[in-house]
């Protein structure tokens, strides 16, 4: 037993009573029937979204056309929704922007990061072997156009495997298969010891750990607007750079919003002061506003604790979990795969299945509990993942998950044909 | 006089009424009391955009949650809303995706293009200098990572100026300032013999004029959804490469979403064939939906001629705001800058005068006419910018908004000085 919750439904339903945060949920629409487990690959909608999204389209759009550039401020909703996402990551005001995606965030800083940081000796990128593949992918074009190397080594051995020929740690805070996260002081401070700079990936951090990078000194980082800031389906993703580097590198997508003064329509590039020069092209509006909302939902949380109080109930949630699957479901060979120590766990867990670990969970959206499916790959096994998002999700939820899980091991329901069937998107 | 419609307001009634996209502009609400010739700078909000963007919110995102990214296909998104796109640029089913930022895009583009056109001796991108900012600073900066020379040249050189030395000639079909377009096939084959290939910029021309990207032989080609194509500021651009091309060249953005399997998660990239090949991170699904919304407005015009009609309509409606112009504005020394052969003008027309462009265009959005200003740079005198869209610009609307800026300049009453402060965008 790891959980402050004991593993019955009349414990989980006192937790749920006692539960500072229970309220927010009232902000989210959910979907009636649904257990809903995978916010960490897709919040969950906030009421609010709806109608500001409407009102961005009719009235911003609609009615002001190209006047809202500067009615509606516009051209200041990267800076703005940055400014919000910076309370929730350690960053100050004017040190974050919200625009284009995960990935093509990541090509800027990488690169700034190379500018910054490379020497004729010091040309590789370090990385975990299993951090999410568009990391890898870009790390490795960075490499490439550099004519640097890319190192991947096990997760345990990152911290050993720095060393003088690093010019660029990156890393993703928390492994997205198996919900483990570094301590991001300890890498920041082993790779400055050792002359390199650091780039974190806070794709499944934000919004569910605290994490601060101005006391943990890091360099860059870069991170997504739809899971825990539930910011919609591909909204805008964001990146922070360090006051002390952010106008000493320039990043290769100079598009015209990243310019000094892009009104000017000058023949030359010369980038804006700070932050804003990691901006390329026109700010995608409706993505952004709908991310304003989201990133307000994970806000609301501030006068019961913020982030702290998200985190305790996130521990509570997935040791819960935990305990409820070893009780009930180690019997069919389920077994944990993300850590048992919560100080080194995330808000998600990850469960691996003798067989039919896709069937499995299809098995369960069937049933209305929803978690996602990860491919094994390089001799890693398939994952069931299920994520715990305390703005919205309750100790009965996740009673009742194991329960329906418990239902479907013991029936053998998986072996349905009709959940074998892969579908495009897993 | 130039246009079929003579220059006074019961000949625009007649014509209107004759009209036959005239039913069109129901398709779009238009704010009352606005004349709106701005659609150049960003379109009108099609009346059926607000209530799919609500169902994507609502329905799609909050009730479907992450399992619409099978049932509401939003991974097929940029493939669905590119194939639209591709039947008004003479480009193939699966040659276009929407996605990224045009800024992002050329980046894209001119990499690839790079990678296939360069040698030792042949390492320059060719454009002119009045081209837009983003697409001289993206080439700038990829002539810098190639170890290539930019060479920016007059419009009217740009066909004399091709040598051994061009790798590509990089081109905005439409010149942002003048409205002047370029022979896209004369271009082309110039380019080809030279042994250069040609990267098109079509944001100012996509859903405005026809083009046929195929019949040219065009090698590369981007372009913007927020302009003629109605998809809402900030919309998603889109990307077309020549099938011979799209499989021989990588592009750096190596997102996973343009990973052959994107699923698998493997460690190694390995490019989606076809134009996947240019995706990045994941699709911004609100975007695109609007952007499909705008796309659909401007196929609805197929049964009328589609883009045949929409140019016809378009060259007599700027023809007529020039001979109106020429007619009631001249003696205040308005100048007419867009070229005054309808052959050699696109949809929009420019014009300068003696002094205050800038305040006199606050003047007229005070009235309610809409169109915008562009800053000189580099000798060129500041615009006044007037665009056409026939789907919803009518020939009275030019006559009043005509009639409303020769009011403004025989009263001087852009002279006030609430009209002469600068906003922040301009």
């Amino acid at each position: 037993m790891t959980s402050p919750i004991a593993p019955t439904r009349a414990a989980c339903e006192a937790f749920d009573r006692a539960d500072p945060l229970a309220r927010l949920r009232e902000q989210f629409e959910l979907p009636p029937g649904v257990l809903y487990l995978d916010g960490n690959s897709l919040g969950a909608l906030p009421k609010s979204t709806a109608p500001r999204v409407a009102g961005a389209v009719r009235n911003e759009w609609g009615t002001g056309l190209i006047r809202s550039w500067n009615t509606a401020g516009w051209m200041d909703l990267p800076g703005r929704v940055g400014d919000l996402i910076a309370r929730l990551i350690g960053a100050g005001p004017g040190e974050v922007i919200a625009a284009d995606s995960t990935s093509v965030n990541l090509y800027k800083v990488l690169n700034a990061a190379m500018a910054l940081g490379a020497t004729s000796q010091r040309r590789s990128i370090l990385t975990q072997r299993d951090n999410f593949p568009t990391d890898l992918y870009m790390a490795a074009e960075v490499c490439r156009a550099h004519g640097g190397e890319l190192r991947m080594v096990r997760e345990s051995e990152v911290m050993t495997a720095i060393d003088p020929a690093t010019a660029i740690v990156m890393l993703t805070h928390v492994n997205y298969r198996t919900g483990t996260f570094h301590d991001m002081a300890a890498v920041t401070r082993a790779a400055h010891d050792a002359g390199a700079l650091v780039v974190w990936d806070l794709c499944h951090s934000t919004g569910a750990l605290p994490v601060d990078l101005t006391a943990c000194d890091a360099d860059f980082a870069i991170g997504c607007g739809y899971k825990y800031l539930n910011g919609g389906p591909g909204a805008p993703a964001f990146v922070w750079v360090h006051p002390r580097h952010v106008n000493r590198a320039e990043q290769p997508l100079t598009g015209w919003i990243g310019h000094a003064r892009p009104f000017e329509f000058t023949a030359q590039y010369a980038p804006a002061a700070g932050i804003q020069r990691y901006m390329s092209g026109t700010p995608q509006v409706l993505g952004l506003v709908a991310l304003d909302e989201g990133v307000r939902s994970v806000l609301a949380a501030e006068p019961m604790g913020g982030l702290t109080a998200i985190r305790a109930k996130s521990v509570a949630l997935s040791s819960l979990f935990i305990d409820l699957v070893d009780a009930r479901c180690r019997e069919f060979g389920v077994a944990v795969v993300s850590p048992r120590d919560p100080a080194r766990r995330a808000s998600q867990v990850s469960l691996t299945v003798p067989e039919g670990a896709y069937a499995m969970v299809q098995a369960l959206i069937d049933r209305g509990v929803i978690g996602d499916f990860r491919a094994g790959r390089d001799g890693d096994p398939d994952l069931m993942r299920f994520g715990f998002t305390p703005l919205y999700t309750s100790a009965v939820e996740v009673f009742d998950a194991v329960e329906t899980l418990h239902a479907i091991l013991a029936a053998g329901v998986w072996r349905e044909a009709r959940f074998m069937q892969r579908a495009a998107v897993t």
